[in-house]
């Protein structure tokens, strides 16, 4: 079995090395000419939008999938052409569009922060008396890890952020004070089988996820799955799935999904019975699904900017390491690390010790950073 | 870290995919000109005693080790002038040699089976006084899957069977009427530190492991790890190492030793906390070993010769599949599944079938097989 990768970062990266068992080839098109996913597997260096690259992917490859929703959907529909393309484009042009997500969770009664569409900076005034202060302007395409997003705390600010995210077509909406950030992993089928892990407890710092933790049992977790079954019902959804949700009191906001596995599922490499990288290769090419129960409770630890040393992250018998093959740059996720533990206690002993490494690296790689600019503009720190 | 692995088959291929998460790069050196491991890394094709291509491997890797024990000593000593070589010379020279391997389980106080050494066939007689019938003659190099070794009945099969070995150097042994067959892998790494993983209990059909079962908390746990333990030491060993035994009555025999991660330990890629893969390269890389808890019990069905279809081998959730990309050929180990279950019971109620599924794509194999043949020998069966 071929299979085609849009992307070739860690998450194809990790695709490509749950594929090697399943005795897959994996090609992967990415206009990164030192993609890291190469390692494990071809690569076809082209830009997403190249019709001639995707025209050669498509003839080689018996099923296609993506590693991230910023892709033009004519391409996905190119290559629909002479390859399955799963999940389908449906799922890829709700997921890569805010206002598009905000209505398919609207339609499916998901219930979701309220929100206003922007499509002009004269809706900005109108949309601020439904919403209130403070608010987040999002752009409503090429969001990702924090970018594309505005906080706005009061009237002065709309314009500024307007300007900022370029003046694109947006969303306003209303800042939730959530209690907690989950996230669920799905997986269907080419059958509709569906499976669904734990959810997970997320946690963010600067937009970008710093720890993921792994909840077996939780409260939240047959309403996650309730409105993650419609999605993928919905979609006719085929693969890995992962909708993100905010905590409120008892309810539980859609904030987006991903058509995809996700930074949150890391955990399930060796927290689970199988990982999401392996359902959604089963899951895409029509093999039964994997069981997803967990191992015990686990945490993945994102390293951001920098690596601390191995023998530091791993003194504890039961973490993981993960190194992506990515240059070290500020705000760049480039490794994590997961605990396996036997208990949320046993969690608790070990993971901040790893956050502790993790932050201490990430602030010297800052150091290094704002050293180098201040040589270049005398003096001058962006922090 | 740069690795260098000798031989680029199924185990060097696991190796490696366990590597790729540690951010290691892989070489291999393997005179194969396909092997299936290339797939993962860099190969130099070349035969294993080709001092060019040892010097350059050497050149380039920070630490070395190997994936079968069929290699020339001397190469491991003309690596070792250049780089780390994990397992030492003196562990693969023992292995290697089955005289050498039962002189050092004497020295350890490890009980054997009797045997007798065979330098030429005159010894033969003797050697039967001492031994009885039926016995086994196995040479004393280049072993593996029941090659090399001819069991005899009588005084009649003595010639034969040693005519049939070639004449070369040999050891006669005692066949024990054991009730169980079990392995132990441990791992030591390179401040002494040992961690085992469960024993497991290991079924074998003409020779090759079908069957491996994870046992914990098995009666022979804490023997098989005091025997593997004055092995570790002794040898002052870095990396994974594997010890089949005998269980007889109350009795553990050691039946020899692999320097190197085997087979009856493939379970642990799902079944265990750290699977034996990525333990070996923890330890030859100077990392803390990783947690070796089971997770519940597992099991490993070998497919020999032929796989069966994937979606068939993965009907049970709890099943996972590794495809070697090795061309199907009778007796060769081309796959293998692991099954993780809760329970002694629920790993009972879905091997069978999966054993049974590997057996009905060997016997077709076979049959396509004597099929070719009788085509060609114009109706001879070699059945």
């Amino acid at each position: 079995m071929k299979i085609g990768i849009l992307g070739g970062g860690q998450l194809a990266r990790m695709l490509a090395l749950a594929g090697c068992p399943l005795g897959y080839e994996i090609s992967f098109l990415s206009p990164d000419p030192k993609p890291c996913a190469a390692l494990v597997g071809r690569q076809i260096h082209a830009d997403y939008a190249d019709e001639g690259a995707l025209t050669r992917l498509a003839a080689w490859a018996d099923v296609v999938t993506y590693e991230f929703e910023n892709i033009p959907a004519f391409a996905l529909r190119l290559l629909a052409q002479s390859a399955a393309v799963r999940p389908g484009v449906d799922a890829l042009a709700s997921a890569q569009d805010r206002l598009l997500e905000k209505q398919l969770f609207a339609d499916l009664a998901i219930p979701t922060a309220s929100y206003q569409r922007i499509d002009a900076e004269s809706d900005l005034h109108q949309a601020t008396q439904a919403i209130g202060f403070p608010a987040i302007l999002k752009t409503r395409r090429q969001g990702y890890d924090g970018k594309g997003q505005v906080i706005v705390r009061r009237k002065e600010e709309l314009a500024p952020a307007w300007r900022r995210l370029g003046g694109q077509p947006a969303i306003l909406e209303e800042v939730v004070a959530f209690e907690r950030e989950l996230s669920i992993i799905a997986a269907r089928g080419l059958q509709g089988e569906a499976v669904f892990y734990p959810v997970s407890e997320n946690l963010h710092r600067n937009g970008i996820l710093r720890l993921a933790t792994c909840r077996p049992d939780d409260s939240m977790q047959a309403r996650a799955e309730a409105y993650a079954r419609k999605l993928l019902t919905r979609l006719d959804y085929v693969g890995v799935l992962t909708l993100e949700l905010f905590q409120v009191g008892d309810r539980l906001l859609a904030n987006e999904f991903a058509p995809r596995v996700h930074n949150s599922g890391h955990w399930t490499i060796e927290g689970a019975a199988t990982s999401q990288f392996e359902n959604h290769l089963r899951a895409i090419t029509g093999l039964p699904l994997g069981a997803t129960t967990p191992n015990g409770v686990a945490a993945t630890v994102n390293f951001v900017g920098a690596l601390p040393p191995g023998a530091e992250i791993l003194r504890h018998p039961e973490t993981h390491l993960h190194v992506y093959g990515k240059d070290p740059r500020p705000g760049r996720k480039i490794g994590h690390a997961t605990v396996c533990a036997e208990s949320q206690r046993q969690l608790r002993g070990i993971v901040p010790s790893l956050l502790a490494l993790a932050e201490a690296s990430e602030a010297q790689l800052w150091r290094q950073h704002v050293h180098g600019q201040d040589a270049l503009r005398c003096g001058r720190s962006p922090m």
